[in-house]
């Protein structure tokens, strides 16, 4: 097998690969982090690199264009000429043929996730498949040498009332040499009174349990006492199935497309759950062993992908999943490196784009609970909706694409270092102001040129102030006639400078594009559009209650999410944002054991409404893509009067400025 | 690491072993049989090798005596001075300091073994755990997107009743294919209704399972069709922990004194297990993956390390294993190499000393469903009693030693080829003719000089002989005053030739020496006593009926174990043996699921009695170890009159000749 050497600037990565390997598949087998949003289809244009020139004196190498396969039509359409002409390629379309020194621009480089998933602080109560037993059995006589085993069950039985749990072969294995350690004194880890999964000497107190939350892009973990519910560590980590594709389509494309792609997908979650575990234990002081329930959410494909299921069903009409109800596996025979005894409960789904993560959402959200009809919105790679009361609950999936998470975005980016988070843009001067993660103060007072891109909550805050400024129109047009330098074209398109260059690390301005704003608008009609069907479906008129849920949902500025037309008129004050409510629920089901069967029940109770087979989607989802809709009266919105004529008024913050509203006209 | 080349002969077998090695390792590292009875505790004498000395030019080493450690004491006890000169060593304790030529005379050489267990023609009722379930689920619809499993549960209910089964993950992995390959018509194959195991495309008619039982030196294996009963392939095999010491409390000794001990009596037995896999699929045209349920008997210690639990328990009082209950465990969690969601099922145990064999003795043969009063000795390397009826059932185990195997014997061996099976004295002449393993004629006539010695069967006849020939008195001692040159001593020590060294192919006579005699003594004498502390808890006289199981059941001559005084007296027609009962347990539970929990109950059920406990036990011994018995009459057994003062009668076969029998005198 020809091989070539290949460098990787500026991280100076290098190593030999074999011919014929796409510099994308070159970075990831020599650990550079590309950006790859579509997955290595070549249609996303994210993973943008260039070939340096010339040779190598200290690396013993030349490079150059020659060494790489020739351009693809695909790279042709995601790069301008100049950029041609310095030597830009996809990744993902680029074959190496040759010795190669490889930049990868700031833009195309994956950064380092701010992570955004933290455990909510609710009162859950403490019932779980757990508990610890401390007993002494009766010693053997000669009269009666009973084994190990029969004196401990007796010992449960007289004490607990337990009858005779099972006994995994670990804890049969450890079983005599505990009661030797512990001078005749055990203690049993017992699972749902069933089985007992561990043994350990003498009395022991506390035991462990692991919350998991597997989001396409972040995964999550709460580690838990079992015995004071008490939250002892966590952690989120990025999701490394993010080297596959962005979303869940190009996941399971790419399952499909490659004969060891399940065994990679898998693999890499497996790996990053087995971090995960020793970290929050490391940082609790106790052992990966410690851990004898996990809990795990996640969505539908994330879900396969952990068991190892077939995800293609997932890809295709009728997009049912291949299996609904939740499911207990060892962790052993999952390759976790908790307890291998250990029970991972993985918590039911409800249809194939509705996965655990919203059952989670359910159960912790209890819709089933309430007199009130709530509409939980739970906003992450994919829109995921339920609408309901203690009388009858529905869901929707709606298919609003990574815009909202930053992606699909001229700079989009994740929620990270660099990223602006919040804009606000002045009606009059249509100044911006903006702040970015990881500074404490607002540009552009705070004069640090560190911008990178625009991650989810600021691409809502742009979309909505450009609106509220009167820059777009409710078409989601931008309008022609506006005296600011910050609203130029290129090559014909429209874009609004949320960032001048010295403001920024890439040495070009941060803008929103027409193309920007038209992925937002999609975006948020299709979750509108969802929500108005579910509406229907339930035959209400209005929603008493909005809950936005997700760690997106958590950042995401209310006013600038209403004002958009994300969801239908709703009271400010009813409008609240829970955080990662899947995560929470991953939480309860660890804590609370009855939960599960919660779960259970509400995941089969709640109606799935696959919102493509409606009638009436297309003509809902037209109207909703208008800002804030075509259509539907916002009574709780104040927006300036005449704002799409005149520019006159200034908004002191996006959430303080409304007005009754109406709309007429229709987007172009 | 200094190492040293090794070579044996006559196999030739060669290789580098690290200094400091003992010849019976290096054996074991290059693959090398030596017997090795008392597991390296350089106890038995077995493992005799011989130094050769001088130069092997073509091998390019010299080998001496010098080149491994000095004699040690142990070694001197067991070889005589011109032994010494020869260069014999004990392989066990000669420890390698240099390059080495071994020669592993043929006693020493583990042969191969006669496999005994053969699978008795019962008739089994069917009622498998494992049950095919063919079904067609209803396609999922955009309106009713259900996942794969629903639909099959939702069939599986519709059409057979079962109640949403749980499935293993690797069916669930399966699920979608089988559905695409199957056309939508797949079969599941559920276990106890309450979990599916596998999904098969299409309809599929039959499903295996294995029933196994481990015996101290043999591993049986039963493929049987889960559908019909039928057996469909049997094999066995060596159980390779012989490696490791020949009898439980040797292998018990090793895994207690070796830190990897454990592993590797594990070890050895699962690879047995995978190989019997192997090889019984392929005898029948089929996969190991079409193994779906698996029982296991076997006795306590076999059972322990089957499982990989610590055995040490068992080699102190109280003698308590570790379980009773009986267990279900995945294969895959067991490293067996059938279907890795097949159920293995190993039934309950008795006692320390009464094992799950004997559980599958006790539902092969059901005591419990008779009026009378049963005797069951399972004559194995350990000696097991069951004494019952259908109102009590007592159990024991008596430390009977292996002698009656042919260990701790002079010249004894396993049933291999060369081995002594039968033999017969005439009482006038004292000629000796023996019949060989592997041969059709008897010697003298056959003329083959082919013993190579004598195993259990041959032993237990040849004493049985001895004593009715009038050559041992009733005290088990040789006769002092006969005129034939088969009796003879040496070293002060009389023993009986029974092939003159032209008859074999030992280069010596095979004898029976005085001790072999006591050896048996003591064995037959434990029996014996056991029987009669039963009889006594039982508050029976007599005994109705003697089932003699166990492989070496079968081939014991009946005639011969009376007159030995193997058990008390009964009436010929009613001593049975019935072949390998514990296999035909295990059979018995792989087919009839309900056999299972009557297995549980039993085990439970039968009382064990610890003889040694028993103030009567020594009393009893003392009187059992005469031949056939100090005091108890056998009024079955007739004796040639006068038999132990003349021997003037010739008995036409050991079964033939019975006199009434009733001894005062004491054993010295």
């Amino acid at each position: 097998m020809k091989t070539h050497q290949v460098i990787f600037q500026p991280s100076g990565r290098r190593g030999k690969v074999p011919e014929g390997t796409t510099v994308l598949e070159a970075s990831r087998l020599l650990g550079v982090g590309i950006e790859s949003v579509c997955g290595g289809k070549k249609s996303c244009g994210k993973c943008l690199i260039r070939v340096e020139t010339g040779t190598f004196e200290r690396h013993g190498i030349a490079s150059g264009p020659d060494h790489l396969s020739p351009l693809t039509e695909e790279e042709a359409r995601f790069t301008g000429e100049r950029e041609r002409a310095e030597g830009y390629r996809l990744a993902c379309a680029a074959v190496i043929l040759g010795d190669l020194v490889i930049f990868v621009p700031e833009k195309s480089r994956t950064g380092t996730q701010i992570v955004r998933k933290e455990a909510a602080k609710k009162a859950i109560s403490l019932n779980p498949a757990v508990r610890l037993f401390p007993v002494t059995p009766a010693p053997p006589t000669l009269d009666r040498p009973l084994g190990d085993y029969e004196r401990l069950a007796a010992a449960l039985g007289e004490r607990f009332g337990l009858q005779r749990p099972e006994i995994d072969r670990s804890a049969l294995i450890g079983l005599s040499g505990a009661l030797r350690e512990g001078k005749g004194t055990v203690t049993a880890a017992v699972w749902m009174e069933r089985e007992i999964l561990a043994i350990f000497p003498g009395e022991v107190e506390e035991t462990y349990g692991l919350a998991v939350d597997i989001g396409s892009t972040t995964v999550a973990g709460y580690l838990c006492s079992l015995k004071t519910g008490r939250l002892v560590a966590t952690q989120s980590l990025m999701n490394p199935q993010v080297a596959y594709g962005d979303d869940v389509i190009a996941r399971i494309t790419y399952v499909m497309d490659h004969p060891d792609g399940m065994e990679k997908m898998r693999g890499a979650i497996i790996e990053c759950l087995n971090e995960l575990i020793r970290n929050v234990t490391a940082d609790a002081g106790l052992s990966p062993m410690d851990i004898l329930e996990i809990t795990v959410v996640g969505n539908t494909a994330m879900h396969h992908f952990f068991l190892g299921i077939d995800p293609r069903s997932l890809g295709v009409a009728p997009f049912a999943p291949v299996i609904h109800r939740s499911l207990d596996v060892k962790a052993r025979d999952l390759g976790l490196a908790a307890h291998p005894a250990a029970n991972v409960h993985i918590l039911p789904i409800e249809a194939g784009f509705v996965g655990a993560d919203n059952v989670g959402v359910l159960i912790a959200e209890e819709p089933y609970r309430r007199d009130e009809t709530v509409l939980i919105i739970d906003v992450g790679t994919n829109g995921e909706m339920i609408l309901g009361n203690r009388e009858k609950l529905l869901c929707a999936s709606c298919a609003t694409g990574p815009a909202l998470e930053g992606a699909h975005i001229r700079f989009g980016m994740r929620a990270a270092p660099g990223a602006i988070e919040r804009i606000r843009i002045d009606p009059e001067t249509r100044e911006v102001s903006f702040k970015v993660i990881g500074e404490e103060r607002w540009h552009p007072e705070s004069r640090l040129a560190s911008a990178r891109g625009i991650c989810g909550s600021g691409i809502i805050d742009a979309v909505a102030e450009l609106y509220r400024a009167g820059i777009l129109d409710e078409s989601g047009r931008f309008r022609s006639d506006l005296a600011t330098p910050r609203l130029r074209s290129t090559d014909r398109k429209a874009e609004f400078v949320i960032a001048w260059p010295d403001e920024t690390t890439l040495s070009e301005a941060i803008t929103i594009t027409q193309q920007d704003v038209r992925n937002v608008q999609l975006a948020k009609g299709a979750l509108y559009a969802g929500a108005k069907l579910l509406m229907k479906k339930m035959g209400i008129e209005t929603i008493e209650r909005v809950t936005l849920a997700g760690a997106f949902g958590s950042y995401i500025d209310k006013g600038s999410a209403m004002l958009l037309g994300m969801f239908p008129d709703c009271d400010p004050d009813r409008i609240s944002s829970v955080g990662n409510a899947a995560g929470d629920g991953a939480r309860i089901a660890l804590l609370d054991r009855d939960k599960r069967q919660e779960a259970e029940q509400m995941a089969r109770r709640v109606e799935y409404l696959e919102l493509t087979l409606s009638e009436d989607f297309q003509e809902e989802f037209m109207a909703a893509m208008f800002i804030p809709h075509m259509e539907d009266a916002f009574p709780h919105l104040q927006i300036p009067e005449g704002k799409t004529e005149t520019n006159g008024e200034n908004g002191e913050d996006a959430g303080g400025s409304f007005r009754s509203h109406r709309h007429s006209s229709c987007p172009s």
